[in-house]
């Protein structure tokens, strides 16, 4: 059992946690918590440690009896110290990071539905949008090199598990991947508020991808006309633009009724 | 110029901003950044205090010029304790409670469109749904007593504003008001995992509300059994449930677009 937080194996722990570098450098993430370590694909799963109480509760024997590897035991307090969440739940593990290519992320099974995230900085709304897009049937998600890091264990986190089931690539250049997608028949529609026409008008029944902007600044003007389509969503009241993930999930659930009706 | 944190006024402030006991018995809420701060109704305004720097800034100026009140100035550093934000921006009001009673959640221009809210615990949810209520064209939120408070500074900021524009009522017994409602013809949907119809099959151009329960455990029975419809957002993947705000957009611009279209 590890007593220490001097511990080298828990030292190298911290350092993944805080720094996207180590992370990329070692193509590793962390993923904490029960529900979320259940949903770790096995051949992704490095290491596993888990605190003295957990490990020794039914609840995490059960858990860490179904896996290939042997969970490294470490003291309720190193794990306290290891923890990213203010109430640990006693399991973490370290996970290799997933490797999709452009082509994944059109799908095979159903027409490609597609998320472009520009600069989206917030964890939360992007762990939020990532759970969403499952739901609403995604193929995959396209993010430019400076949205916010699905690594990063508060984004991982709040994915909720989405993070090791749909496929996301980040990428230098947003247009390269834009033209590419355009190659493939896949219309673009960047959600603007001054969009020409109303989201709702539109046909987004075959190959399709959204193209959604930063917070406060929305999209790029660059980008913004890559689009195919502009399209506004429509809004009552004195609001002047919507959370990002709200308007990813309006945007995504219309073509998810779309393509059930 | 108030320079001291041990001014009464102060103290005051703070009061006002850690406890909604406080908030209540003085029927006063605090709203704070230059943003929020035009957006406060002129009868609604009782009090404002700007730091020194941004009482001497143009933008500090030509904002203050505009109210009935003259501004109390603090300084820097008092205006930097007084605030619940980072980065202070300068201005802080205090803001009359709203009293809104039950009928006037149902509006008088379009059918009614409500949002019933259960339980709804996360600060940064309910403010995210009352800025897309607005927008999607909502005519009243109801909510049970033991939702997050909108007069908490937190909620009231992430609001962007549509806390003074959307007309909400908190209530100790949900079952009473819901029963009004359906007196007045409201048809009232339960968003529900186990709903037994799909959302996007019934018609919400009628008086509609939408009832969405806590993050994690949804509506209780009691108030789910109330409904006139179990609805059910379908999902696709491995996803266990949307977030609530998400799950309320979603609703809510159904609606939206049945009634637009």
């Amino acid at each position: 059992m590890i007593t220490s937080t001097a511990n080298s194996r828990i030292r190298d722990l911290v350092k993944l946690k805080k720094s996207a570098k180590e992370r990329s450098q070692r193509d590793v993430f962390l993923v904490e918590g029960p529900k979320m370590f259940r949903e770790i694909p096995e051949d992704k799963l490095l290491e596993a440690y888990a605190s003295e109480s957990f490990a020794g509760s039914p609840a995490g024997r059960e858990l860490l009896a179904g896996r290939h590897i042997k969970a490294e035991i470490v003291s309720d307090r190193v794990f306290e110290y290891l923890s990213d969440t203010r109430s640990p739940q006693g399991i973490l593990a370290v996970v290799s990071q997933f490797h999709y290519t452009a082509p994944d992320l059109l799908g095979t099974q159903t027409p490609a539905l597609l998320l472009v995230l520009e600069n989206l900085q917030d964890p939360g709304n992007l762990g939020t949008i990532l759970r969403t897009a499952e739901a609403a049937g995604v193929t995959g998600i396209l993010l430019s090199r400076d949205c916010a890091d699905l690594t990063n264990p508060k984004v991982t986190r709040s994915t909720m598990g989405s993070v090791f089931r749909v496929p996301f690539v980040y990428t230098d250049s947003l247009e390269k991947e834009i033209l590419a997608l355009k190659k493939q028949k896949v219309r673009l529609y960047a959600a603007h508020l001054k969009g020409s026409v109303e989201a709702f008008t539109q046909d987004y029944t075959g190959p399709t991808a959204f193209m959604i902007g930063n917070e406060s600044r929305g999209l790029t003007e660059n980008t913004a006309r890559l689009a195919d389509q502009a399209i506004r969503i429509p809004m009552h009241g004195q609001v002047e633009s919507l959370n990002a993930a709200v308007a990813s999930s309006i945007l995504l659930y219309e073509a998810c009724r779309q393509r059930l009706s």
